[in-house]
């Protein structure tokens, strides 16, 4: 899911809002579709609840199962007409499809969460799904299940307010997004016309600090692998560090000769494939509203990474790949101390890739610069790839999303190109070359792949908003 | 404790010895300490594996209790006269003293034991003390509750066989010699005449794998150090690698600029105060036995680490410092993929430390080193210190030893300036600039501080032998 920009992370909590239902004796209804949402709001609420008490981390089976099966009814109960894709032990593809009209939206979702550990970091339970201070706190409810869930609920939104849907929507809700969607286009291949559509809205989007939409026209590709090291049988006694090897340092040193102290990734070939953005492109992105305040803020931090001014910043996360170590482990790591040696060490890497970056040629290429930098003994292992997809700006779903967003959310659209994140819009954009936005409620502080991911109420029913907008506006938008 | 040199790793079972009691209506029994030592070891296995089911790690302030508790009793049982010494909330130092004389040997213990984790790598509990194959397999059997009690063991044997002993032996057993014993000279000089001794039996002590007793005479200090970086206030989502700050990136840069691939360590400063060996010295050393082939095969190793050959391995051992990687973590190290920028990182080194290095002066110039590269966001937490001391091989103790050793061990002793391993001599033997020798039954494959560790009961036997040997020469030793 993206990480982009940022919003509201400190908005007031709903409650006092001056839509809440207890006012409705003190303001008149106009809009029909407000007032079909304050009769709403709770049951909407304990849906989302319900479906982020599911654990369903990868490798979850039964979790996952029972988020899928969650997905098939809720999508039935919105009149759409389900079917399964399934490969063998591994968690279903959910599609669905309701309405009818001249165009199709290929909405793209995914039930899969990313684990929730470290458990001890959380506030409330992850899987609690607590609600206070006008947000939901959950483990998925913004990445990805508040997104999934508030595009059905439109539909439900859209015919009650307005009456038969103008286009027809078909959600391809998947399990395997945050494992790397490893099976997504095998699942796919089996019914060809799945990705047969006009154009893709797919998971997540962002609202920024100042309210603005962030709209999301691309991901970066992925390549997730772990390098691992064993210099010896055994760990030893730290006396004869002299001599024995030490896996630790071996990975540390084959680690340092990725990335420069710039950032620039140092592996021989690594931007052979980038494509470049054009001066416009370039403009397009350097002039874009940045909250680079915020996300210090929120991190805590003094400046950017790798010596990056906030202009650099944000056209490096739409423009460049990375080289993230997402975790590393080796030797004794409790209290206290031990004098060992470690005799085997791992680090768990993401490199996010641009197009047109191929995650199997990176993972050869990463191979290669470590035999040739004398690491023949450091073990490399892929765990998932993903492509890079960057969408056409200049298509009607874009202009219709921005549109939306721009009425609902009530702030001009800000349009990105690419979010630092990956989403599987490669398998599911690639043949027909799709527009793909995302039209989403998530905020700078949302914590998506972090403790204490929640989502702001005040932003979901905007952005539930703006989709019951995008499903009718789409339907004739030049 | 020690690491050096080699044993009979995989010598016959004990059981299969011609001097089991089995085998007493066959064997004419000659030799009374083998007598004794035939009806006693039944009786001294059971001690051996009853102190090792103590769990005594730092930390478990009971089981240290516990641990010194049943030392104290067993010295009783040895006629020794027993005192405690305690600093609030730390293990007690457990004294013993017996036998009079003109000299007095300081024997040097503890009864703390290194974390037995990783548990899952153990064949048989680390606290059970399983028998098998002629072996004991525990924590600590080697170091250091197998040397331990063989020395109070083989008071009790010279008594039974030789009457009174010649020399007074002072036991000095503590309890955080594994954490730094940082303790000790506080409890040391709660009563200054504990140091006052003639010479200093310390700790472990091994015997190669050509049967070989390695008498070490001296040992490393040691600076056990976190360094630990948090990048951001919580962890974030990586697709924001481009410009959100890695701590685990943070920290391996900083690693990378401890040592250099030869294993010199890059720390401005670090060698400066290392007295370096005489030509004599460095002559000794080179010339003595070293098994690199069995420390190859051990540790299936191909060669040794930093481009070491074998010769230069084995003067490293006695006479270089060290900087090693003894664990590291940050973010995500289960199983299956997360994609997160971590924002925590951590990783614990041990120096192992030369005459005349100190611990404090070498934390100093780590500190000033961080921040000359720029790492001054690098937290760095000393968790322990300890002084190297390199005693006198010119000394009626080593001689004693010696020649304890050869006689009962059966081969040439290889005198061995300095374990890579750190033992509190310094606090012991500084005031009075005391020679210190190991006599012990550690071997190759011993596994101190590693899971299975486990002592040899043949080498067991020779050791105790050996040392009541020592306690009759050193009274008259020229």
């Amino acid at each position: 899911m993206c990480t982009t920009p940022p919003t509201y992370w400190n908005a007031p909590p709903f409650r006092t809002r001056t839509r809440d239902a207890r006012h409705l004796d003190t303001f008149a209804r106009v809009d029909p579709l407000d007032r079909y949402l304050d009769s709403n709001r709770d049951r909407f609420v304990d849906e989302l609840r319900d479906l982020c008490r599911i654990p369903s981390e990868t490798g979850d089976a039964a979790a996952l199962e029972a988020a899928a099966l969650w997905c098939a009814e809720r999508l039935r109960a919105a009149k759409c007409e389900t079917r399964e894709f399934r490969v063998a032990g591994e968690p279903a593809l959910v599609v669905g499809e309701t309405g009818g009209g001249k165009r199709t939206l290929i909405c793209v979702q995914h039930y899969d969460v990313q684990p929730a550990v470290p458990l001890e970091l959380w506030k409330s339970g992850p899987y609690e799904a607590a609600v206070r201070d006008g947000a939901i706190w959950a483990r998925g409810a913004d990445d990805n299940k508040g997104h999934l869930l508030l595009r059905i609920q439109a539909v439900e939104a859209y015919r009650a307010v307005h009456g038969e849907l103008p286009i027809r929507v078909r959600f391809l809700i998947e399990g395997e997004e945050e494992d790397g969607s490893a099976h997504l286009a095998e699942l796919l291949a089996k019914d060809p016309t799945l990705t047969d559509g006009d154009g893709a809205l797919k998971e997540g989007g962002a609202i920024d600090a100042a309210g603005r939409p962030a709209l999301l026209l691309g991901g970066k590709g992925i390549l997730y692998i772990e390098l691992r090291v064993r210099s010896m049988a055994r760990d030893a006694h730290s006396g004869g560090a002299t001599h024995l090897p030490n896996a630790a340092w071996r990975l540390v040193q084959a680690l340092n000769t990725f990335v420069a102290p710039d950032g620039r990734i140092l592996i021989e070939g690594f931007y052979d494939d980038v494509r470049r953005p054009t001066p416009a492109e370039l403009e397009h992105v350097r002039t874009l509203p940045f909250e680079a305040d915020v996300l210090k803020t929120i991190y805590a931090i003094a400046g950017f990474a790798w010596g990056r001014k906030d202009t650099e910043a944000r056209v490096a996360s739409v423009f460049e790949p990375t080289c993230n170590i997402a975790g590393i482990v080796s030797g004794f790591i409790g209290e206290g101390t031990k004098t060992v040696i470690p005799s085997e060490a791992m680090v768990k890497i993401d490199f996010r890739l641009v197009p047109e970056q191929s995650p199997q040629k990176i993972r050869d290429l990463v191979r290669a610069h470590l035999d040739r930098h004398g690491f023949k003994d450091v073990d490399l292992i892929a765990k998932e790839g993903t492509r890079p997809y960057r969408g056409r700006m200049d298509d009607p779903l874009v202009r219709a999303a921005q549109a939306a967003a721009e009425q609902e959310i009530g702030k001009p659209a800000m349009l990105i190109p690419s979010s630092g994140g990956t989403s599987p819009m490669w398998q599911v954009c690639g043949k027909r070359s799709l527009a793909n936005v995302t039209l989403g409620m998530g905020h700078p502080n949302a914590g998506a792949h972090a403790p204490n991911e929640h989502i702001l109420l005040d932003n979901y029913w905007k952005a539930l908003r703006a989709t019951v907008a995008l499903y009718g506006r789409y339907a004739t938008q030049q």
